[in-house]
């Protein structure tokens, strides 16, 4: 594993505005942070492993997990990918490592093979929550896991049709607040593109947007971050957007720091 | 019309390597400008005029504008957006015009009713030229484009299966290098998806590429700028990267400025 180098002052600087804050809310702090390609692609395709960003942002990724509590992810990127969801800045200690967290209804993720279960066996990082469909069935912690500090956390599904953005089945705010009353007050949430796209529709849930730009096309056959179209008074709008934008340049990338808002763009008529 | 603002000093430096030089070869100096959405969508739909980059981006375009001999966009965008294609940087005169440029093989621009013949007859711009498909019959410029200024120019189709990326039908070498001998030393391409789609396969014809990243997502539905996949022994790459990238914030925007290199990134093995 190369080694992660420690963020200069003007990239802390940069970042500062968009770390997590106290809230006084039964919600946690949200950030949402990926790597994409200039044509929005986040790998060259399903169950690819791509590195888009170069060593710079990979630095800050770190930098990010440090600030948080939780890193969230869903259970395609926690299958396809099977990243490790630790901490590695320079000086981050065992107490340090956010939380693993990885929504999987069903569930179906082998946490027992994850990169996730054998950092935490190595003490590098913190066991895995594993956000479930709560069921008619036993759905408590298994031993193996519940011995490294993991939990099995069954929630209540949506039932008929979903008002709100869901993940697999369980509404995000759910998702969000059982988090936050086991003690979670920031959570990054770092993918797939299906958790990225329900999460861009939901501005009321998140804090903070990082993004990575890599300079790269990674054309057609890649996964893709794009939101539903939307209308409004029957004319095509934006499906989401970013204010208090700023940016800076890490290495060949560029970080895009802003919040999400509500207010959509219309095509000229 | 809203006025276009002069660039500030930094804006300049920052866009100083990227703009068009001397080059001694058959074919102009090409660079490649467009503004896109987070998820790469370029409008809203198809035909839908989208404004997506702000007024200091704007701002940039013409500047850009100014610094060109000429500006190309394919058929679909003159159609669907009546662009003026002219420059409003201010102290842009009738001589310091770009020369609009419309790829057309069939051709079916509505060249009459245009913004680009509106603007012409006013002196606020030069008349166009029509690229379209060397067909048997008579292709002569129509005396009231001419009077303008104006020319149809037919141009030599591949014949066969193209081995290289074509507009329509007409290789991109041969278009730039016709430009060239009427004495077009720069050409500025700003569109449309086809065109940038096609233009982001052929490092060796571009020269600069400068786009503009507005931060939102205009949604599924949205038209899409991604080349197709490619694949290098047997394993997905990137299907086009950028090297010496620079970005620097326009308003909410960021500007990137780089060159199309040949070398792809794989998925890792």
């Amino acid at each position: 594993m190369a080694e992660i180098r420690e963020l200069g002052s003007s990239e802390k600087a940069f970042l500062e505005a968009f770390l997590p804050q106290e809230v006084n809310s039964d919600l946690p702090f949200v950030t949402l942070t990926y790597a994409q390609s200039l044509d929005s692609k986040i790998s060259l395709g399903p169950g690819l492993r791509t590195t888009l960003s170069g060593p710079e942002t990979k630095a800050m990724t770190h930098f990010l997990r440090l600030k948080h509590d939780a890193i969230l992810v869903g259970v395609a990127t926690a299958m396809a990918d099977n990243p490790g969801l630790n901490c590695r800045y320079p000086g981050a200690t065992a107490e340090s490592q956010p939380r693993p967290v990885v929504v999987d209804s069903e569930p179906k993720w082998q946490y027992n093979s994850s990169k996730v279960l054998e950092l935490t066996k190595e003490g590098k990082g913190k066991g895995p929550w594993i956000i479930t469909m709560r069921q008619g069935k036993d759905q408590s912690t298994p031993e193996d896991l519940k011995k490294h500090g993991g939990e099995i956390i069954p929630l209540e599904p949506t039932t008929g049709i979903p008002t709100a953005p869901t993940s697999g089945h369980i509404p995000w705010d759910t998702i969000l607040k059982s988090l936050k009353k086991r003690g979670i007050n920031s959570v990054m949430i770092e993918g797939g593109a299906n958790v990225i796209t329900n999460i861009l529709g939901m501005p009321e849930l998140v804090d903070s947007v990082i993004i990575t730009i890599a300079p790269t096309w990674l054309g057609t056959g890649g996964v893709t971050v794009s939101p539903a179209s939307k209308t409004e008074d029957g004319k095509p709008t934006s499906a989401a957007n970013l204010t208090d934008t700023k940016y800076h340049q890490f290495g060949a990338d560029v970080v895009l720091c802003g919040r999400l808002e509500t207010v959509q763009m219309q095509a000229r008529s």
